[in-house]
């Protein structure tokens, strides 16, 4: 039987950049297109060529191997002809595959917002669509305030859809700008358009979040007939955000409504990796992850202790609309029942630490962790620290080294010209062998300066991490003020290629920095004893 | 034009308590009880009575003045009869004006969970039912597994359902208990249950958010005919959550489609206290609103592009789809490296800072937030020190007060008892009024002990600072290792109740705390001044 294409529109890096405290730097939206171009998107849309630095060198280059690399701008000026503006030239220019035009498509738009004539309008929409094909691109448009200008005076909205599929353009994409539109109106809406003309095969979705129902109208969009659905990573975007795309690919790649009449870019296998795309984009945005997310979020498929939890066991489906692993996910019952065992004891495996299900450290260690993490560790994100744990726990872990104290100074003050510095030396205390050793350093700030010291003379451990880095230092205050607990989580990499995670949490900043620094040092050392073959006191 | 009565009914004490790391107190449930009665919610659903201590003592008397109040629990048990179920007898016993059931209505489910056949599931919903009309209260059954149930087996799942309906049940409630229907399939089969003889008006809508669409499912529902909505606050509950109230409410009084059509207990007076409700249960959970929350959210009406910024400007309706004060929110205008003159002209008329849009400084104050934003600071986030930034380059800031040096010292010894422990301390130099002056505090963590040096003694400034407090401490790291660039966001609060942003960004986190620090401080001195109508130097 043979299914319509659907093709994924991704706007992440243009209309997410929208969103209030997101502002991604070119290493940033060069990491992004390439998490978006190996899922499967067909298109990668990243900004405004010409209209600021960071855009510009962006689409110095072509970003994306696959999906189609997209650049978005406004429709030539009116009263000077498309080869003589200078933004439509920036944007032919660049290393895009295709170009997005906005166009106002509401006849009150165009007259309050831009102050030019309908006419005038449709012709620059018609010009710019046609500058593109030229230029070798392919072409779409965005029609801005669609909705919104439909219901005002379809006509002229409906003409300017038209003009740009008249002259060429892939794509009219009808945008729910403001957010307010219902999915009834839009499935009316979209129904309309295709009955003046323009085929289901070239109209997109562009819907914002603010009724919560970005997903719903573009689900609902698509019944209707369009073949292009709009949308971002995780739904960032102006104001509520976009269409989560997040939510939509596994809806249409699950859902027999849409999976029995839809092929898209997303196979079932690399649906398997939307939790990781999910939690690697939040991990950029330094955020935390939305517990509730649907698919994707930890608690999406958790499930509190009681009769839920027993008819789980016995049939998953009963409160489990897809199996957690085809998104990438897993089930978590919150307690410590069968259930929760054998997750631990599925997570200790896949470490190759074995231990049998009766054995009684096996309850110590679920309650260290629940402990633990109830007073603000996240092992979840530090696998390197649980790892640690469980085998201090289960099978004692060898004490390569001890720190007997640290101090850590930062001082402002006036240097020899006047001018204020801040300095940061740190200096830690360290017992090896029976032989105690002090080291100092400097460095940019506390943190830096701490790490530096400890790492400067670790005695006859010294050469074994000599090729031991920090990739990543992240905070997290967990409440309140600048007395709270936080949470430090560093990611480590050596010579290896290995990469782990580990976690401090104190309520004081350079406490917790001080015990995520041990325990990636501690995992460093048992980690080379582990590949060497070695037990763990040699 | 006589409008349909639409009943909306709140099971955040219920579904609500099953979302992880929700746990509420029988203080809590009387808190949100009596914010949901007071805002005009129809149901007020409590929990179990009988099932737990703090939900028999909360049913013990009755926790709403005008909204109904509602049990919830089982059916009666297979076997025995109504009135020799104790659980049962819990439900009638409570002070609940109404008792909601939840009944299996899947065949597959009565077989293989309750292990019951057909007709048994069949008469413990009529004969509970009936328990309830006898004592005198109202009687309800949620349909659990309703729509897949429906899919598999109509019959049956009708059955269940007329069961209900002819024993008297006021509502027949329709649960998509795993989440995972879609709204047209929702739409679809609504119509078929009304067909089979269950009146619309008898019937109620459950939705979870696992597809991210249990608004528009509600919705759908509601279109298909059904009068009752079932949701909770701020959407919490069971893996993704319930349908959101706090979404669904402003959408049905505002919006045409269903404003003009239904009625609810929601005045548009009302609806401006909505977002006061959100953030106030937010409060409660002891969690960060959602920035992005479809009407309530700090970002539900802010703007951060320069283009969006200057329509705005001229006509708020083109991207604000209701009136931000309509649900008690208001507009933000984003200042970003994105914006043009016209967000920053909007964002300093807002703070009462006039400047022609022609003056050359308005020019210069732009540069220095593009080249600072550059850097890493991010004044949306940081409206005080905005604020602060404008007003030193557009008119000048007096200088109050000057820190001329700090020190931080964080020690990690062994105590008098041997036991490790880690210690922070601050010393500060400030001058004010050409008199030095040094503090010396200790705190949690260097940043606090800063925090509480810098606040020690600001000589005559010292009586009007007394009342500001730190309310929120962030810290993001902008890019790589221990070495890298620190932002920290701080939010103060004072006796008026403002509450204000302060950025600082360095590779020192003390130095970046310490920025935000001083700026939360100097922002307290000019607002005070501000407020008292003196000018700054005074």
């Amino acid at each position: 039987m043979s299914r319509e294409r659907l093709y994924l529109y991704d706007t992440t890096l243009r209309d997410g950049q929208q969103t209030p405290g997101v502002d991604f730097s070119v290493e940033d939206k060069i990491a992004v297109a390439r998490m978006l171009d190996e899922f499967g998107l067909d298109y990668v849309e990243g900004g405004y060529p010409g209209a600021n630095p960071t855009d510009t060198e962006f689409f110095g280059r072509r970003q994306t191997a696959a999906a189609k690399f997209v650049a978005f701008g406004m429709t030539k000026r009116v009263g000077i002809s498309a080869s003589n503006d200078p933004g439509l030239a920036a944007l032919l220019q660049s290393k895009a595959d295709a170009v997005c035009f906005v166009a106002k498509s509401s006849e009150y738009q165009v007259r309050v917002a831009l102050g030019c004539t309908a006419e005038e309008n449709l012709e620059a929409i018609r010009a710019s669509v046609e500058a593109v094909r030229r230029a070798g691109k392919e072409a779409m448009v965005d029609c801005e305030h669609f909705f919104d200008g439909f219901k005002e005076n379809p006509g002229y909205t409906l003409a300017c859809a038209k003009a740009a599929y008249e002259a060429g353009a892939r794509w009219v994409v009808l945008c729910d700008t403001n957010g307010g539109t219902q999915p009834s109106e839009v499935r009316a809406i979209v129904k309309q358009v295709i009955e003046a003309g323009i085929p289901g095969e070239n109209l997109g979705i562009h819907a914002h979040d603010d009724t919560g129902q970005a997903v719903a109208n573009s689900l609902a969009a698509v019944e209707a007939g369009v073949r292009q659905v709009q949308g971002t990573l995780n739904g960032i975007g102006e104001r509520c955000g976009n269409a989560n795309l997040v939510t939509v690919m596994p809806t249409l790649v699950l859902k027999p409504a849409y999976a029995e009449r839809f092929e898209t870019g997303i196979s079932a296998e690399r649906l398997t990796g939307l939790s990781r795309l999910s939690r690697a984009f939040d991990e950029l945005l330094n955020r935390a992850p939305a517990a509730q997310s649907p698919y994707v979020g930890q608690s999406a498929f958790a499930t509190k202790a009681g009769i839920h939890a027993s008819a789980l066991a016995k049939e998953p489906a009963t409160y489990e609309h897809v199996p957690p692993e085809a998104v990438g996910n897993r089930r978590r019952v919150m307690v410590s029942d069968q259930g929760g065992k054998a997750n631990f004891l599925a997570e200790l495996a896949r470490r190759g630490i074995d231990v049998p299900k009766s054995d009684s450290r096996l309850d110590e260690l679920i309650a260290v962790v629940k402990e633990r993490e109830a007073s603000g560790y996240a092992y979840e994100g530090a696998d390197a620290s649980f790892e640690l744990l469980a085998r201090k726990v289960l099978h004692g872990l060898p004490e390569f080294f001890g720190v007997s104290g640290f101090r850590c100074m930062v001082e402002r003050r006036f240097d020899a010209n006047g001018q204020l510095k801040t300095v940061s030396e740190a200096v830690v205390r360290i017992e090896v062998d029976g032989e105690q050793k002090m080291s100092v350093a400097e460095g940019h700030g506390p943190v830096n300066a701490l790490d530096i010291a400890l790492r400067k003379d670790l005695g006859r451990y010294q050469d074994e991490i000599a090729d031991l880095e920090l990739a990543d230092y992240k905070v997290r205050i967990l409440n309140g003020g600048t007395g709270a607990i936080t949470r430090v989580l560093i990611e480590s990499f050596d010579g290896t290629g290995a990469r782990w995670w580990t976690v401090g949490v104190s309520d004081n900043i350079i406490d917790a920095s001080f015990q995520a620094l041990m325990d990636s040092i501690v995992y460093k050392l048992m980690k080379n004893r582990e590949m060497a073959g070695l037990t763990a006191a040699e």
